[in-house]
């Protein structure tokens, strides 16, 4: 493990692939100054960022776009694809297994877990629905490194720990709880809620 | 505008509060190492953070736990209840529309728009879809001023400009892609393959 890269960089790295996705087609070179308007990020802070990652500059331009774009592919390991599963087929965890921006990512859903029994066997989008029981054998079974958690608050540590039990080493959690973890196991949160809330925050400080 | 808090401070408020929802029922003080410990961040970052929010405190045990969680819905604006639109009734949209979670913290999704016109006219869960030539109108007459984009990535901008346009000053962004925007408007982005994406970096450390 090198690691040195801060949290904040690696964060702001899949933004910068998206910002050079973004960018027209037939454009070989980006500057920093191009790359941090379009990111929403001031160009010191690019090029900083794109320091540790050490890209091949063009000089008095910027960076050579597709030479950047695989180096940061990369450098998030995004040089193969990964199969991973979902626990929670509601509505969340449905539209999740179906989003098109995991595939295209090469994030591939193989398998989505309800406790429901009703809903097992079910499929959506071709994707199975698997009783909760099955979650450690299909983990196994499929080597999963990546689960995502779409359950409702009060199981989503039980799903966690079972994941991390069975071998997952990564964990997106869209439940509405903030997890305990043990070392080792990333964890990321995306707090649907939360984020209406640091909204409504600028919204009260802009009316106070 | 006060404007002073820092915007990582104000992005751990809605953790802060959510951790304090997870307490167990009666207890009535926290400390900042428990808070720490059930946020993941250190206790001395706890202690900065709400040191901008001046919360009363109990000498050598910690903070009054409801006087804090009342002192956090306060500076985050959740005293009222806020009406939301959401531009896309994919997958997406429509299961955000149903999100349990946003209800509860005082957003109410009013509308739901579409480009579609056969999905105009349609319900989810008693939510009207709308055509997306509605916007403007739906907005003005329900004073709306947090949009959340579930589109396509090509729609997105426009969707933008038009919510803006029409009065909107708090964006939710779903799609992946990176939007401009005038001052004075706030963006949030949750870009769901970046989650996967910054997962798949620490997974492809852990293995070199």
């Amino acid at each position: 493990m090198r690691g040195s890269i801060p949290a904040a960089t690696i964060a702001r790295l899949p933004l910068y692939l998206r910002c050079l996705a973004q960018m027209e087609l037939g454009q070989t070179t980006c500057s920093s100054d191009e790359l941090a308007l379009s990111a929403g990020v001031n160009s010191a802070q690019v090029r900083k960022d794109l320091s540790f990652i050490d890209p091949p500059g063009v000089r008095g331009v910027g960076y050579h776009a597709a030479a950047l774009r695989e180096l940061l592919r990369k450098e998030l390991g995004l040089t193969h694809s990964y199969k991973v599963v979902i626990a929670g087929a509601g509505n969340l965890g449905s539209a999740l297994t179906v989003y098109p921006g995991f595939a295209e990512s090469g994030f591939d859903v193989v398998a989505l877990f309800d406790i429901d029994p009703a809903k097992a066997g079910t499929t959506i989008s071709a994707i199975a629905v698997r009783p909760l029981s099955e979650l450690e054998s299909v983990v196994a079974a499929e080597g999963i490194t990546i689960g995502i958690i779409a359950t409702p608050a009060d199981a989503a540590q039980g799903v966690a720990d079972r994941f991390v039990a069975a071998g997952v080493r990564s964990i997106l959690n869209f439940a509405p709880a903030v997890l305990k973890r043990p070392a080792g196991v990333e964890v990321r949160r995306v707090d649907l809620s939360s984020e209406l809330q640091i909204l409504s925050y600028h919204l009260s400080q802009a009316d106070s």
